[in-house]
């Protein structure tokens, strides 16, 4: 568990973000909301029925079991996001082997794919939920380029084997929605709910 | 002039980026491209007529100017690239003092602006030429919530007085095209240009 460099007692929010991602983490440092991590425990729920509901239910799961933690104070908000990628409807997680990872890439490529995700801020006995979905759209891929990437091995631990803020972005033609969904972690959804518990924006700087 | 930690006989192409711009620079270091830094003196157009135009035009004139040094090796490609902001046919550029950041900010809340680009690849005696544009939404903004944002600094330096890749992705409700146009360069045209000059996506890994 660590603390970021915020005072506890300042006028911002003090989240306590339920989540091992450091993408999450460095796009929280990005907003400089002060934050610490608290890896939640909740095991997720199994990748089947509407992805949209899987990513709220998952998302709830993760930011209610830290919630209920006795080292959480009562004045902190506990973020939990979950996301999924969607393509005719089959969710793609993180691919297991470098050919799961060619095979989903060549699955994307020259196609328009959805991210979903569920958010969950849960403190002072309530919770907001959002969930969100940004639309990406591959460039067109042969074999040659996929084997490139995936050399790389930046496939590894990305829901859909890409990482749109690395070397992925050159995968990409157009991203519609919230960018920051794609990275992991839906920054407007997450704004949405702070406003929810009366924290403006903006007002943590 | 800096030179990137690539071999320069190596197969993929070799760079030269006609700009100062550290996000540029960050965007290249991500797509993992070989390149050094050289600045143009080229000397931008006026801010009138067509934006799109005008970009590819300040693209080009970058480009050229460095591509013509004596310095610049016959394997070399320049890249040049001009972002222009536009709302309702006005070119944001950067905003001179807090309060124009201000009042550039108050325009662009609960709206979408165009981000235009124009990116010119030089070298070889010859140049591809693209421009691409990405809308951006920003979300409904408060007096108070511009003046916490503005008061960050942030605005500073930046076309439209934000910088999505930053604090400011609080500012977006989304984005539609491509999100690293936004930043400071289009990927996606700089892929295809890049092709165009004969390098396939990822050979240069």
């Amino acid at each position: 568990m660590r603390t970021s460099s915020s005072e506890p007692g300042g006028p911002g929010p003090r989240l306590v973000l339920a989540s091992r991602s450091p993408q999450r983490e460095a796009i929280l440092r990005q907003l400089q909301i002060p934050f610490r991590v608290c890896v939640s425990r909740y095991h997720e729920a199994h990748r089947h029925g509407d992805p949209r509901a899987l990513a709220e239910h998952n998302a709830a799961g993760k930011a209610r079991e830290v919630a209920a933690r006795e080292d959480v104070g009562s004045g902190e908000l506990v973020l939990g996001v979950d996301t999924v990628v969607v393509v005719d409807g089959r969710v793609y997680g993180k691919a297991s082997s470098a050919d799961e990872a060619r095979a989903y890439l060549l699955a994307l490529a020259g196609r328009t794919h959805e991210v979903w995700s569920g958010l969950c801020l849960a403190g002072d006995g309530r919770e907001e939920r959002r969930h969100d979905a940004t639309l990406v759209t591959f460039r067109e891929l042969d074999a040659a380029a996929v084997d490139a990437y995936v050399a790389s091995g930046e496939w590894r631990e990305r829901a859909g084997a890409y990482a749109i803020q690395g070397i992925g972005s050159a995968l990409v033609r157009a991203v519609e929605g919230d960018y920051w969904n794609v990275v992991g972690l839906p920054v407007d959804a997450l704004v949405d709910a702070l406003e929810a518990f009366g924290v403006a924006p903006f007002s943590w700087l």
